[in-house]
């Protein structure tokens, strides 16, 4: 997976993935109006607007960026339809080229952890036809519970060509009231730093990164240098550009000598202009800093 | 939503959950043919399959047992469907007057954990209008990112009744790996443990328990009994107990000692007999140590 992801990277000379995480407040009437009209205020409406602004930002994009992230709590929030409209957006992009990141943040026990596989990066199995339902490229995990937690979800990776992006230090402002305390003289993010460079060894593709990644946030500019000195062979998920406060000229650290290492999420919000107005995305680029 | 449960834990002087995390091997043949022959073998069947499983469960046990704990992963892997089936288990057991416990284990940063929020223990907002979408009573959530990940939730608790368990120690065998890392003399899941009385403190009810609550590994008996002494107003959910490991005989610290501060989760699997045989259930029992 890795490896298709960073080959788009070069082609495009674009190492930014677009979030889409629609909110109804920021969607602009001309596609909310029909859904109303047709569905009322309800959820079957919501959803049907998420995948109707989806198709315009994707259509707009698809040819620019090599990845979309879908924030799954956007559309779970709606219930069975909106998780519908998850799947058809992911459905939408993957036909238009575009790699698919799945910001799920699932992690539970290895009977648990086997559901969510099988569901989003792998097949489910009714009584022998097997199923695929989410087509994820690949997921955001949770590691809180260790290793047994990650583990149903490697095979897959390898037989299906699939990834993870596994959470170390996010972006969040309380993201240090359990990734910083400090362990033996090491911060817990580091600790986990170093298992997810470690569980990705056996997964390592042709320009040295794993499809195991990591996600760090980029409002952490000064962790992440150190985490990309401690996980040579990790690919880093950036979250927390625009929106949450980090500038462009803050994410140098995160890349590699090789200028890979990373792929920064551009938050839809930043592409209103585009849905509003037509005119020209700008989009984070490669030599930003 | 403490309160409910603890009067209902005491009504019928049970602490027990059944879980409902059902798997198509496991369901008799009985049920499944019907939902095959209309469907096929396609996740719509799935979906019925476990809908009409659980409601056989629930029509066996609803009088015997203060709560469900349907684990969202098993109806998540088969789509829109499996989420319905899941919303439809969850309706069937609240009219049947059963406290429900979503097994989700969410955990992201503010925006999207009042996505997460609202979905699930609040109310969605669509223009004005107000929809309840999953209405678990409780449901469990992830500690990773820190506080500022919970607290979206901390209001739908006070406005809507609603409970939270945290994961604090797990009950898989990896839990360790990152619960058990030791900072200044503590282990992160004790730090994690006194992070979750704190933040329950302004939901505590007649009892002297939290609304947020706390779940703790069966398999964890001697940490368990230590988390008890540092977290005295946390009521504790104990997944473990059964498929994973852990005795009845186990199970005593879990408590405090007014007889209460802990919820057993019973695996279904451990009531196929009453499904196959209708013979007379064998649940965990209050006394059992």
């Amino acid at each position: 997976m890795i490896d298709n992801l960073i080959d788009r990277i070069k082609e495009l000379e674009n190492p930014t993935v677009v979030g889409l995480d629609p909110r109804l407040h920021f969607i602009p009437e001309y596609i909310k109006g029909e859904a109303y009209e047709k569905h009322g205020k309800t959820p079957r409406a919501a959803a049907e607007i998420f995948l109707e602004f989806n198709k315009v930002i994707i259509d707009n994009i698809y040819d620019l960026v090599p990845a979309i992230k879908p924030q799954v709590a956007m559309y779970e929030q709606f219930g069975a339809e909106g998780i519908q409209a998850y799947i058809d957006t992911i459905k939408y992009g993957k036909n238009k080229g575009l790699i698919i990141i799945g910001d799920v943040k699932r992690g539970d026990i290895t009977s648990t952890a086997e559901a969510y596989a099988d569901g989003h990066i792998g097949r489910v199995d009714i009584e022998g036809e097997l199923h695929e339902i989410y087509m994820e490229d690949s997921i955001t995990l949770n590691p809180y519970l260790g290793y047994d937690s990650i583990e149903p979800y490697m095979d897959h990776c390898k037989n299906y060509n699939r990834g993870l992006f596994i959470l170390v230090k996010t972006s969040n402002p309380n993201s240090g009231e359990i990734q910083d305390l400090e362990v033996d003289g090491e911060k817990i993010y580091e600790k986990v730093g170093k298992l997810v460079d470690k569980w990705g060894q056996s997964l390592i593709g042709k320009y040295g990164y794993s499809s195991i990644g990591a996600v760090v946030g980029a409002t952490h500019p000064a962790q992440a240098e150190e985490l990309r000195s401690i996980m040579p062979n990790t690919y880093f998920l950036v979250p927390g550009y625009g929106a949450q406060g980090a500038a462009a000229k803050d994410l140098k650290g995160y890349f590699n000598k090789d200028g890979l290492g990373a792929i920064i999420t551009h938050p839809e919000e930043l592409l209103l202009p585009i849905i509003k107005k037509n005119i020209k995305i700008n989009l984070v680029k490669k030599n930003l800093a």
